[in-house]
């Protein structure tokens, strides 16, 4: 067999794969994307959800600048991932494909959104907070590569310290009212894990303790063992399980 | 007649005026709010445009951090403006609020989500592309007010009013591509304008020139004449009309 046939069998094979699993081949989707970046992860967790498997993917590499390629340009005139198509649909924010994936295939895979819009209230409100958790996160564990040499402040460093305890503690009670096995906006996973659960994740890779933190530790197992997080697990993490220590005192 | 009967009265007056116009009084709703501040404004607008009127409404200063007060703690425990709530259900974060509205109130006032997914698409990749928007926005113009004295650098303060630059053209691009009279989705009013408007105008309340960004003065002058836009308007900026010079060479 040649290796342009074997490439066939592979595709092939894995289309079937897909098929048995009863996900639908989305070959008129396009991502790019980057190992561990928490917006990218975002739509592959809703992908994932939806059964939306065998879509056009291309993983690109921040170190090498690849997401001001123009492949990505073409797509995403800010240069950034991820980089989402549908057809002629382009979706760059990751909220926005998250939600248009979600109406677009309200029906298919996972129910994402409650009936019921005081249930959707606090989906939205933990999905809106989530992005602070977000940039509270990153300014403090991305703060060098976010600050020039010439621009950093130990006071600033600290500040984003204390601004980032001060969100862990609102997360760790929102999640504790709610009780064991919750999900963030309730009994059902939501919009909000599948948005919210990239951070968390980012957390403990950065070291964060499951025993000060014992709530966002039950979560974040909990959820390390749903199909949909476990097939989108960046890979640079699977290929080095052992993160940094970033957040061990925190 | 006494004053206590004549503000009765003005109330009395108020409320048939409202129903008059075909808006529901929404007395279970209590919304807590600063003058000029986008997340407000945009929560302000959808209620307008759902014709929820005659809610419970409070002016809070910022000066005065009446945003750190009891009485906003007690609906959000981050202490920040806007403050919103709608019998139990309690929704902060403006762009949650804003979802919550169109939602529940899905067939009252306006209609602000297209049917089309990929009209929905355009929609949702502009109200995301709008919370960066507003954060360059904001980095730049406030920057004095984010960093601390002993913290600031013209360096940094340069980048930010470049890459609000490049934001400003963004924009303006894919207003040009719509064409005339559009909004920022396309032909219709939608959670688009009501999310990213309040920080167009706070950028000519700052002294943008409609002359170097026509598309985006255009939108501007076109949107101030909407009736939830003037309804709305931040009550300092009506006492006060001129506004700053800080973006008037950018």
């Amino acid at each position: 067999m040649s290796l342009r046939n074997s490439a066939q069998l592979d595709c092939f094979t894995s289309s079937l794969s897909i098929n048995a699993h009863g996900g639908t081949m989305a070959q008129d989707m396009t991502l790019l994307w980057g190992s561990g970046s928490c917006p990218c992860w975002r739509v592959m967790i809703a992908l994932e959800e939806k059964g939306l498997q065998g879509y056009n993917q291309k993983l690109l590499s921040f170190d090498k600048k690849e997401h001001k390629s123009e492949e990505v340009l073409d797509i995403n005139p800010r240069g950034q991932l991820p980089s989402f198509k549908h057809g002629h649909v382009v979706v760059n924010e990751s909220y926005a494909a998250c939600f248009y994936l979600e109406s677009k295939f309200k029906v298919q895979g996972s129910k994402l959104t409650p009936d019921d819009p005081a249930d959707q209230a606090l989906m939205y409100q933990r999905m809106f907070e989530g992005t602070s958790f977000y940039d509270k996160l990153n300014a403090f564990i991305y703060y060098n590569w976010f600050v020039p040499e010439e621009e950093r402040h130990d006071s600033a460093l600290k500040r984003n310290r204390e601004v980032l305890v001060t969100e862990l503690k609102l997360w760790e009670g929102y999640l504790q009212k709610l009780g064991t096995n919750s999900h963030l906006a309730g009994p059902s996973f939501s919009l909000a894990d599948v948005t919210v659960f990239p951070t968390v994740a980012t957390l403990f890779r950065f070291g964060l303790s499951a025993e000060r933190y014992p709530n966002l530790g039950k979560y974040y197992a909990m959820l390390t063992e749903r199909p949909s997080i476990k097939a989108t697990w960046p890979p640079h993490w699977l290929e080095n399980p052992k993160g940094q220590n970033t957040l061990k005192d925190i």
